[in-house]
């Protein structure tokens, strides 16, 4: 019996087509022609994917499981997301909801190499909820997102993570802004002797990628941030192998999680990559995930599977510090709180905004 | 003045609200924090998006023109699908409908190196439509592919395609199967003087693609195929401008088209990163594509745009000979036509029917 591995697709349909439009999906996903002209036994047998049921999950929509072929993937990030979702994803009445591995292609990809207990430790070891924020706006030269990285460290915040948006611009080039940050960091840590990590966000080719893990080395970072859609889900995985000791935060930009069942897509596959922490919308902030979608998430991101170490979940996206009581009770301390604008808002405030943030995590009593 | 790019998203919304939701998305996709906290004037004035028009199309729908700064984007083809839909791809009510870019910005990145000129010069340089078929199914050892291969060839095919599953899978190698191909079309062009371009799927990360390109030339051949949304931007356009040489098939793969306009991913984004063939879904296939929307695809995909060379559109998906007249009526003869499964169930009599298609397409009389 070889190897397969599992999709479950959430289909629209009517009842009396669902069965031949699933059959569709099995064959879009896998050999992507008519069965009738294939003369191969092992390929019907092996290759084609299979549908292993179809429960009807009311209003017009159907749970399809297919099983696909295990040898068709490989161990490369990109092949996997083909095979799970690739013609698919441009059928409108298919969303990827959930998928299931076999331990192999799992343990091969490896999951978070520091995950939680490596993101605590890198911040002083303590079991609680861990707090981040970001530098923006874009746009700033190195020098003054280096100021600001200062202010929020003075608050003792742990993380700060650069905004999405900030890559290798002429304006900021990336290793001058890695360089300046660092030393601000370090001259705030001889001054309160909290050390702050700063978690750079990485862009652009593989070379491109790789030249910007080396420079964070050189200045000492041992934490980065990447965005898994839009590098490439090979070239993530590689990095991930590649540099075993650096921890990996996942931002979900250009995700479209619309049509990939987001507890999927950051719980299961970017933390099977190798992302120590999820950065995802937050329910009640600019995105429209409901608490329960984010519930699942964390949930996903942290659960027992396949041995792999826990990610941290990073909820985000228009949070505030009134917010934060509200935050731990619903995620509890194994989470990562990421406040940017609403701090940065505090302007000339900054440094007390973030202590008074980082004081409420640190003293919060979990019921 | 400093120089911008125009996204176009149409937003879904009520006219009371719609003002804001635009200049909500105006921030989402730049700075990604409340203006208040902004104290730089020159950020205020050009990093921030900028709202320019919002023209309401009815059905609670509106097309929201935001101008985006060049200098946020740089020359990466990753960083440039960030700022245009990054994080509003996470949002169920916005679509990326179009966009408009300095010509600077698409001379960067250079568009199609070959065009649909090049790739009629390949196939012998008479002014008519191309053919293309593609090996598959996956799970065939290279020895079976390559005898495929020869089959369609015999019939006098323009190009062979890979099936975009395959990919570097232990029981089709890519440069086994690459080798094998090659061979089989060269024996096919001593025996009849005709030569049919093969053009494998590259996959995985920038130093597999790279490896993978290598072997090809290795092989002797000049054209390949990647899926940009996989192997990412960044890498995609790399590749190009290493290879100025080679001519790029660009397959649609995950590209969740239902959120981003395809004219405007395929023709436009894919096109000026340097594809010199998109292959996209033909209406009355698999896939739920318009014929209108087809015939934008194609037009934008051969129009005067910049400068740049004209991109073969390559409508696939389910496509039947029996269709040839239509889709040359329709599309005209700038355009390659790809019937892939419908060939190859015709089984022993795959050379005939190749050759068919082939005869079809050249004595088609455009009117």
């Amino acid at each position: 019996m070889p190897s397969r591995l599992t999709a479950i697709y959430h289909v629209r349909s009517d009842a009396r087509a669902i069965a031949a439009r699933a059959q569709a999906v099995a064959v879009e996903q896998s050999v992507e022609m008519p069965l009738s002209a294939i003369q191969d036994q092992q390929i019907l047998d092996e290759i084609v994917g299979r549908v292993e049921d179809i429960n009807d999950l009311g209003g017009g929509t159907f749970a399809v499981r297919i099983g696909l072929s295990r040898a068709t993937v490989g161990d490369d990030g990109g092949q996997l997301i083909n095979m799970l979702f690739g013609n698919s994803s441009l059928q409108d009445d298919v969303v990827l909801h959930d998928a299931e591995f076999p331990d192999d292609l799992v343990r091969s990809f490896g999951g978070p190499r520091q995950g939680l207990a490596g993101l605590r430790e890198r911040a002083g070891g303590e079991k609680r909820a861990l707090t981040c924020s970001a530098l923006k706006p874009q746009g700033l030269p190195p020098d003054r997102l280096a100021e600001l990285a200062a202010r929020f460290a003075r608050g003792g915040i742990d993380y700060i993570k650069d905004d999405h948006g900030l890559a290798d611009q002429a304006y900021s080039p990336f290793a001058a802004r890695v360089g300046a940050v660092a030393d601000a960091l370090r001259a705030v840590e001889r001054e309160t002797g909290h050390r702050t990590r700063y978690v750079p966000s990485l862009t652009g080719d593989l070379d491109a990628l790789r030249g910007q893990i080396a420079a964070a080395r050189n200045a000492g970072l041992d934490t980065v941030m990447v965005q898994p859609m839009i590098i490439g889900l090979s070239s993530f995985a590689k990095l991930v192998r590649e540099n075993p000791d650096i921890a990996f935060f996942a931002h979900p930009t250009l995700a479209g999680a619309a049509r990939i069942a987001p507890p999927l897509l950051f719980g299961k596959i970017f933390r099977m990559l190798g992302a120590d922490a999820l950065v995802f919308p937050n329910y009640g902030g600019r995105f429209g995930y409901s608490p329960d979608l984010c519930r699942q998430i964390a949930r996903i991101a942290l659960a027992e599977w396949h041995g792999l170490k826990p990610a941290v979940p990073v909820p985000a996206g228009g949070m505030s510090r009134k917010r934060v009581p509200e935050m731990l009770d619903f995620y509890g301390s194994e989470v990562m709180l990421l406040i940017g604008g609403a701090l940065l808002e505090a302007r000339e405030r900054l440094t007390q905004e973030t202590a008074a943030f980082v004081a409420e995590v640190k003293g919060y009593q979990h019921t």
